[in-house]
Parts: structure tokens; sequence; C-alpha cells
């Protein structure tokens, strides 16, 4: 059901400082960089694994575009830091209902677009031991939707 | 030097109820269950991937075995969640090394024992954006020091 951790999601304020934080102390490059408007926020994708496809590990470096935000609500709130994690599934229609079934909130239904492309739904924090979980499903075969 | 994430470390107060809740919820299973003294806690590490040997990812639920751990600690001051990210190296000297040089403090030097017989250190979250970050080896060609 759950294949992989697809990412961690770290909530930042200045998104190009933080970028060169994990470039220069890990060694680690951006695989790629958007603006999400739903989520209020700009992105970048910096990849960890050496695995392509569907399967990739991320760190996912977010700072808000707008004040009412959630990422900048989170900031105001318990400031930078791990915003959430994000599990990676082949069927995230299955691992949502899965979850539902077990009493836990999915936040969107149907799933929205995230980061590259991808299929992406949030499970509810005060269901999750207050961690914020998304689940991720990128397309097989495709490192993103939008290649 | 950074190859993976090694696991994601998150803070609760009953370890049984949220290994039962992430069994249930995501069907993961438990790979390896201890208790830490230096650490002052019990953990338990759920595989999430399908990768055997150093290469594998975690999540490590962690609970707190006195009231003066740092885990203890973490519970009163922000309640459970994630408590710490861990990027896996094959090198663990060389990648705390590299980030000892861009400013960041290692607090294990030398390195710690962590879960399943892992080398560990951490590094100070004042210089990684608030982010308890932990680096970890685990031997090649073994799944951990124990086997």
């Amino acid at each position: 059901m759950i294949t992989h951790i697809a990412h961690i999601g770290i909530a930042c304020h200045d998104l190009d400082a933080t970028i060169n934080f994990y470039q220069r102390t890990y060694g680690l490059t951006v695989t790629s960089r958007e603006v999400n408007p739903e989520q209020g926020a700009q992105e970048a994708m910096l990849k960890i694994n050496d695995v392509d496809g569907e399967n990739a590990s991320y760190l996912q470096l977010l700072a808000p575009i707008s004040d009412d935000s959630p990422v900048a609500r989170f900031l105001a709130c318990r400031g930078e830091g791990v915003h959430h994690i994000a599990f990676g599934t082949a069927d995230l229609p299955s691992a949502a209902g899965h979850a539902r079934a077990q009493g836990v909130r999915v936040l969107y239904d149907p799933p929205r677009r995230g980061a590259m492309g991808s299929l992406i739904t949030f499970l509810h924090p005060k269901d999750c031991g207050s961690v914020l979980t998304e689940l991720v499903q990128t397309p097989v075969g495709k490192k993103t939707l939008n290649t």
C-alpha cells in the first residue's frame, strides 16, 4: 500500500537560503522548483536517493507566497521545521480509502495536484498523532506528469 | 554523501498504540523494537520501502522511558509529532565532517549506537533550520550490527 518515503516537507521563510543550506551541507541538488498557488507556497524538491522514477525520495522545501497560506500560518505558529511527511503509493485512492476506513479524515477527495505533477491528498494530523501526513502518487514510468 | 532517508523519528506517548496505528492505517510492520538507555527511549522501527540492507527507509517511533529523557522533554514542550529526520550515509565521519566544515555543530563525536546497531550522530537543530537532523551509517552488507 505504502511503497516509500516520497518526501519530507520542511517549512522555511527564505527558500533560496534554505536550498543553499541543503546544497552545501549535504550535497543535495534541486530537481524541481515551482509555485503552487493552490497551496500558497513556492516549493523546491531536492532528491535524496539515487532512485529514478516513482520511488525517488525528496526533501520538499516550502516557503509561503502569501500571509494567509497554510505554510505562512504554520511558520507563524510553530516556526521553521518539519511541516509534513509524505508516503508514496502506487494507488492513491486505495491508500486513502484504507486510511479513511480506519477512521482517519482524508482532506482532499478527489486528490489534488502536488509537486512535480503528482497526485496528492493529506490526512488530518489530529487523526495521525499530530503528524500531518501526505499520500503521493507519481505516475508509473514517468518522473512527473509534466515530462 | 547522503544516500537516502534512513528514517523519520516520531515521538509518541504510547508506543504500542502508535505502532498499532501505523500497522492498521498503512500496513507497515515492525522490523525491530528495542530500548535505548542512552537516549532514554524505547523505539520501534517500521520498514517503509522494500529495499533491504543499508538503504532501507523506516519510521522510528520513540517513546520515553524516563521523565528526564530528551524525548520526554520534547513531548512536554511540543507534544507528539515528528521529532527528527535521519539521512543515511555510507561514511558517517566524512558526512559529519563536511557538515561541521559548513558551520553545523555535530553533537556526537565520536558517533554513538543508534537503532538496529547503526552508528549515528545528530546535527544541532539551530544550525539546520530548526530541523533536528541525524546522520546514520548502517554497515554495508548487513541489516544491522546485531545480525
